[in-house]
C-alpha cells in the first residue's frame, strides 16, 4: 500500500470526526498526551476509576492502557476497560512503560494481555523485547538498546504470538502485525528527550485506529500514525534542536501538518 | 455596573494580595492549573488528602474543586474542603469536568453540592446543562452543544434552583445568578484545543472571587475573570494561532495584560 | 574550592553518564521535573507504588522525594525506597513541600527523616525553618518569608543535628552542611512564578549527587547544581521576562549550558 495517499486520508478522517481516546495513562504525561491529542484533532478523556471506565470506553473511539507510575488497583481497572473495549470492537492500546524495569510492571503486562485483547502494543525496543527475553532489562523508562535484526525478528514473533501489532519506536521506528513489518524514518533524537512523546505516540496511534476500517485496518492506521508523528517532529525541529522551543513547536506541526507536508516528507517503506 | 473600571480594581487587587487559591483538582491540569495562577498573580497551592483539607483550606482565599480523573475517596476530600470553606465563608468553585458523560461524575457533583454551598459552578455548555437535563450527553470533557436562549433560561433557572452563580464557557460565556445575565464576548476557539484552559479559568474565577467583597461581590468577580481571561486569549491568538505557541504566549498575557488592555479590548454586556 | 572547574566537570559527568534519577514525587511537578532531568542530560523515572520502589531504586543514580499533593501512603513507600537508598549508598534528596503549612506534612517530613537518611534536604526558607521552629507558617507552597542571618545559623544548626546538606532557595540560595555555607547569586524571581522550578532543582541536585564521590563530595555537588540551575534562570531571562516563554527558555538552557557560560556567569560564594 502507498502510505501517502492512505496517511492524508487517515488524518482527515481524524480531524473531521475528532473521536473521543479515553487514556488510562500514568501521571507524568496525561497533560502533554491531553495536548498532543487535542492538537492532532481528537478528543482526549482521562478516566481510571472502576467505577467509570466501562461506561467512559464506551463513548470512546479508542482506548489506550499505559503502565507508567503504576499502582496495582489501576491494572484492575484497566482490564475492565479493555475487556468492555473489546467487547464493543474498540481498539486498544497498550504501552508498557518501564516493562523490564520492575516485576510488577512486568506483571502488569501479562495481566492485561491475558485479560483482554490488545490491537498494538506501542513501546520502545527495550520495553518491548523484555516482554519476550529476561535478559533485557530497561533503564527506568528509557530504552537500553537499539532495534538489531534480531529484535525485528523477535517483534514479528511476539506478534504472531500474542496475536497483536507490535510497534516499535526508535530511530527508525518498526511496525509488525508478525507477517508485514514497516520502518519510519522520520523523527529525531530530540523526541526522547522530552518527556511524553513516547506516551503521546501510543495516543495518537489509538486516533488513527479510532477511524481505520476494523482492527484490520490497523496495521496501517499504526504505520500512517508512526510516519505522521515523526514527520512532525522533522519538522519541528526546523524551529528549534533545543528541547523547550523543541516540544511548542511540535504541538503546532501536530496541529498544522496536512497533506502538502505529508507528500514532501513521509517516509514509510515495507521490507 | 461598569465592568472595565471594576475589572482593573480586581486585578489590581489580585496581584497586591496574592491570595492562596486551594485546588482539588484532576491529574491532567494541575500543573497547567498552577502555572496560571502563578501566571495571574495569586498563590496556588494543590491539597487532596482529607488529613489535611480543612487545614489548607483555612489558610485559603477560595477553595476550587474539580472532578476529571475523578477517584471515589477524593469526594469525600472535597466536601469537607467545602464545608470547611463555608463555615469560613470562602468561596468556593466547582467545575463539573466530564458531568453529562459518566454516572460517577454526575453523582459527585450532585453530593458535593447537596453537602457543600457552590459560590461559582463553572463549566462547558453540556456538563452544566447535564445537571437539570438527562437528556445531555457529554463527550468525554468536551461540550456536546453550543448555548442557545433555551439553555441560558435552564442556567438561570439551575442557578436560582441551587442558590449559586452559574458561569458556563463557550462561544459567547454566559454568567448568571439566576436574576442577572452577562455575556463576555472575548475569546478564542483555539482555547479549546489546549488542555486545562477550561480548568484554569475556574482556578482564575476562584483568584478573583477571594479578592471580592464576600459572596455578593462574586457574581461581579466571576464576570471579571471572565473577561479578563477571554482577553488574555485575545492578545495571545495576536502571537500564534497553533496551540503550543498559543498557549505559551496566553501565560505570558495573564502576567502581562493591565489596565490599558483591559480598557482597550473587554467585551462584557448586561442582557 | 573553586567552584567553576568543579561545575564544569560535574555536568560533563551528568551528561555522559546520564543517570537514572528515580523520583517520588507530586502530581503537580512530575511531567516538569522528568523534563528538566532529561534536559541537563538524566535519565528520570517516576514510581511511587510500594511493590517496586526499592526495585526501583536499586537501578538508580539518586533517590528524589517530595511530599507536595501528598497521600498518607507515599509516605510509607518513600521510607522504604530511601531506606533501600541508604543501604546501596545512593544519596537521598528530601523535598519538604509546604511544610509549615499542614501538620500532614510536617509529621511526613519527621517520619522520613527519622528512617531514612537524608543527604540532602531542599526547601525555600519557611519550609526548611518550619522544621526547626513552630512559629514559622508556610503560605501553602510559597514561602512566607526570606532567609535572614539567623536563618542562616537555624539552617546550620538544623545541618548538624539531622547530619545533612541544608539547601534553601531563595534571592540568595543558602547551602550548609552545618560547618560551610556557600551561597549562590545566580538566579532570577521569575523562577518562583513557574510551578515545579523549585522541585526541579531538587532533582536537579539528585543529578549531580548521583555523579559525586560518594556523600562526602554531595556538599559541591549540591553547590554546582544550584549555582548551574540558578544562571540557567539567569541566560533564560534574556530570552523573555514572562512566564510562559520564560520557562520554555529556561528548558532550553538547561540543555545547551556548558562550559563557557559557566566560566561567565557562575557566583558562588564560601562565606
Amino acid at each position: 500500500m502507498d502510505m501517502v495517499p492512505y496517511t492524508i486520508a487517515a488524518l482527515d478522517r481524524l480531524r473531521r470526526q475528532a473521536p473521543l481516546i479515553h487514556n488510562i495513562t500514568n501521571f507524568v504525561v496525561m497533560e502533554t498526551t491531553a495536548n498532543i491529542l487535542l492538537a492532532v484533532g481528537a478528543s482526549p478523556v482521562m478516566a481510571h476509576c472502576r467505577a467509570e471506565v466501562e461506561e467512559m470506553v464506551s463513548l470512546a473511539g479508542a482506548l489506550v492502557l499505559n503502565i507508567g507510575t503504576l499502582q496495582e488497583d489501576w491494572v484492575e481497572a484497566m482490564c475492565l476497560a479493555g475487556k468492555k473495549a473489546n467487547a464493543l470492537r474498540i481498539p486498544v492500546i497498550l504501552d508498557p512503560v518501564g516493562a523490564g524495569a520492575t516485576q510488577l510492571r512486568n506483571r502488569a503486562v501479562r495481566t492485561i494481555m491475558a485479560r483482554c485483547r490488545i490491537t498494538v502494543l506501542r513501546g520502545n525496543a527495550s520495553e518491548v523485547l523484555s516482554l519476550v527475553s529476561a535478559d533485557v532489562r530497561t533503564k527506568g523508562v528509557d530504552s537500553s538498546l537499539d532495534l538489531s535484526d534480531a529484535g525485528v525478528a523477535a517483534a514479528k514473533a511476539l506478534a504472531r504470538d500474542a496475536r497483536c501489532i507490535v510497534a516499535i519506536s526508535g530511530a527508525a521506528d518498526c511496525i509488525t502485525d508478525g507477517h508485514r513489518v514497516c520502518r519510519v524514518d522520520n523523527g529525531q533524537p530530540l523526541m526522547t528527550r522530552v518527556t511524553g512523546v513516547g506516551c503521546g505516540l501510543s495516543a495518537v496511534t489509538g486516533a488513527f485506529c479510532a477511524v481505520a476500517d476494523g482492527n484490520t485496518g490497523c496495521f496501517d492506521a499504526t504505520v500512517a500514525a508512526f510516519g505522521f508523528y515523526a514527520l512532525c517532529g522533522d519538522r519541528a525541529i526546523r524551529t528549534s534542536d533545543k528541547p523547550g522551543t523543541f516540544f511548542t513547536a511540535f504541538l503546532d506541526r501536530l496541529y498544522d501538518t496536512g497533506p502538502d507536508e505529508i507528500r514532501a516528507l513521509l517516509k514509510v517503506r515495507e521490507t
